[in-house]
């Protein structure tokens, strides 16, 4: 194999594809990237397996061929060489050179035999949504879904669910649960599928995310496939029925309140520098009046307590939450004022649009003031 | 006590002093910040017992009294308030009040009368110097320092040496001494003094450093003070004579050479990538030639050769260095273009300007090829 390309659009390449090399495995092929010159176009690929990212960058083909190479060192190596033209050659001992400018590197690949190619996958008529969107998509629910963790894989997922022209999006773990829906530009049959929250967070660092950049979106029984720019990511769909979240969520609410996001954002950032430092993981108190909206902490390192101007409907209420959980749903939401629903001091708060765009339900602590 | 500040001018003070509170100690009136407004002014002070830090705000003084709070605790808090009027109130059982707008914290502080206060030194006459100049100094040195080590504490600290109207710091561990000389603007009486490197690089931390701002420093037989802004630094001394460096410094030399910086910098980068994998810790090798020299290693990751342009006056040279020390002291360097003396494979490099304002003394690592 014999290929040259430009140095910017080779590592822009691998570290596209570097989002699906693990940083921990016991497989070698899997630390690598693999550079397909079979072809006509120069492909970069990396698979863990669960995500596998193909990138084609634009180059020229001396000499057929493909070769394995270990991916971080391949990058770092890339990374140091002069911004000009990086020349890839390989023998059929898969000794490699790579040489740019003055800048000779030798080192040892792997055949391309050993390296699991990402699956081909029959494609349908795709789902399109601009780069844009998908990304808030990601930011505004990601968040939620819990760490890995073999006892709930499901809970590791996010949900998609297309009916007609609307997208849903839902992820949740045990305490609260982030739904947001889009209208989409055209109707589409509809789809329920469970998607990794690993791959959903790596496609969003790697989009280029203009709102006239398009991704194209393909599903199998088993795999979801993403198409932009000059990228396909395949990944694998959690198995299972995602949990039914419709029961958990209601209409009815004892209490309305309306408030500034910024003021309440900043006023539970300020509870949480004292409870971090708190043994006892303590929430803070949402004391609602006609008026205004207490927020306060009584902690044994500091009690602190501040006000909010609000608009409320229904009655008071004294509840209690844990101020990350509050604060990440308050962070997804990019309105300037936010409305609460609550039920009483053991039901969960929902915070929601008109529109019904976002719904996020955050579950109380009990509290005993 | 009772006084009111702006939270700007308050932060911006807690920061300054928060310098000199331990991460870890068994003290835990050490983790206190005293707020001291039983004069005509506030002062915070913080204090290690190495390094004390002392600096003024303005504000207003309606009762006068001294308080230690939780340092890091209490620049949370007021980080966390708005930028608006803080008022600080205590009682004589040391509950304390904190109001900010909408906000009250109650925290529980402790007697001034435990805290160490930072020592009153009788001060001669300053010596004075830019903060500009001094942060340079700093930076182009104390990267040199060893660690924390109770073997050599003397290798912990920096000296400085005055001469006349010459300042020199001079840095150095098991491989390396980094020296700086700079022409002050008077002349003043010899000191010789061993500074912490934990001094320098915090004062380096809260100087506004720009060529105007001026820093005052005075000298005691175990403590040097510095005096900026609104703020003192006093730190103890480390006792002891410093290595004697002179026997070291050497202007012969069998190989000279001019080499551009920058090359020479991302040269050794690309090589440190490398052997940054390497178990066993390889040096790179400078194989200096008639007008050019190559870098180059031999890993059992990876092999890898550059070639950079050079003015060599003298031998040609095979030697090998580790190349981190090498970038630390090209770092250190601003100007474009630096010039090695060096005399043969075994012996120390010396990277130096025709005016003596650094010399950057590097030992090579012993190479078999």
């Amino acid at each position: 194999m014999k290929i040259t390309c430009s140095q910017s659009e080779l590592l822009k390449g691998v570290n596209t594809v570097l989002k699906a090399v693990p940083t921990r495995t016991t497989m070698a092929i899997l630390e690598c990237i693999l550079i397909d010159a079979t072809g006509e176009e120069i492909k970069l690929t990396a698979n863990d397996m669960e995500i596998g990212i193909e990138t084609r960058i634009s180059g020229t083909i001396e000499e057929k061929g493909v070769i394995a190479i270990d991916a971080r060192l391949f990058g770092d190596i890339i990374n140091t060489c002069p911004n000009s033209a990086v020349t890839i050659e390989c023998d059929d001992k898969y000794q490699t050179l790579i040489t740019c400018e003055e800048s000779k590197v030798n080192i040892i690949g792997k055949p391309g035999d050993d390296f699991s190619n990402i699956p081909v996958i029959p494609r349908n008529e795709p789902l399109i949504i601009s780069q844009l969107t998908l990304k808030d998509l990601i930011r505004q629910t990601t968040f939620t879904i819990s760490e890995a963790n073999a006892n709930n894989k499901m809970m590791t997922g996010e949900l998609i669910e297309i009916t007609g022209d609307n997208l849903k999006m839902v992820a949740l773990d045990k305490y609260r649960i982030s739904i947001r829906n889009i209208k989409l530009k055209d109707s589409y049959p509809d789809k329920k599928v469970i998607i990794p929250g690993k791959t959903l967070n790596e496609i969003a660092k790697i989009m280029s995310g203009g709102s006239e950049d398009r991704v194209e979106i393909y599903f199998t029984d088993n795999h979801i496939i993403f198409e932009f720019d000059k990228t396909t990511v395949v990944s694998r769909l959690i198995e299972g029925e995602f949990i039914n979240i419709d029961h958990m969520i209601s209409n009815d609410y004892e209490t309305k309140v309306k408030v500034n996001k910024s003021n309440l954002s900043e006023e539970i950032h300020g509870m949480t520098v004292i409870l971090n430092r708190d043994p006892e993981n303590k929430p803070f108190i949402m004391d609602i009046k006609e008026g205004n909206m207490e927020i306060r902490i009584n902690s044994t390192i500091a009690k602190r307590e501040g006000k909010i101007a609000v608009e409320k409907d229904g009655k008071d209420l004294v509840i209690g939450f844990n101020p990350k959980l509050f604060n990440d749903a308050l962070k997804a939401i990019d309105d300037e004022d936010v409305t609460l629903y609550l039920v009483n001091h053991r039901s969960p708060c929902f915070i929601k649009d008109d529109e019904g765009s976002y719904i996020y339900v955050i579950l109380p602590v009990n509290i005993q003031e």
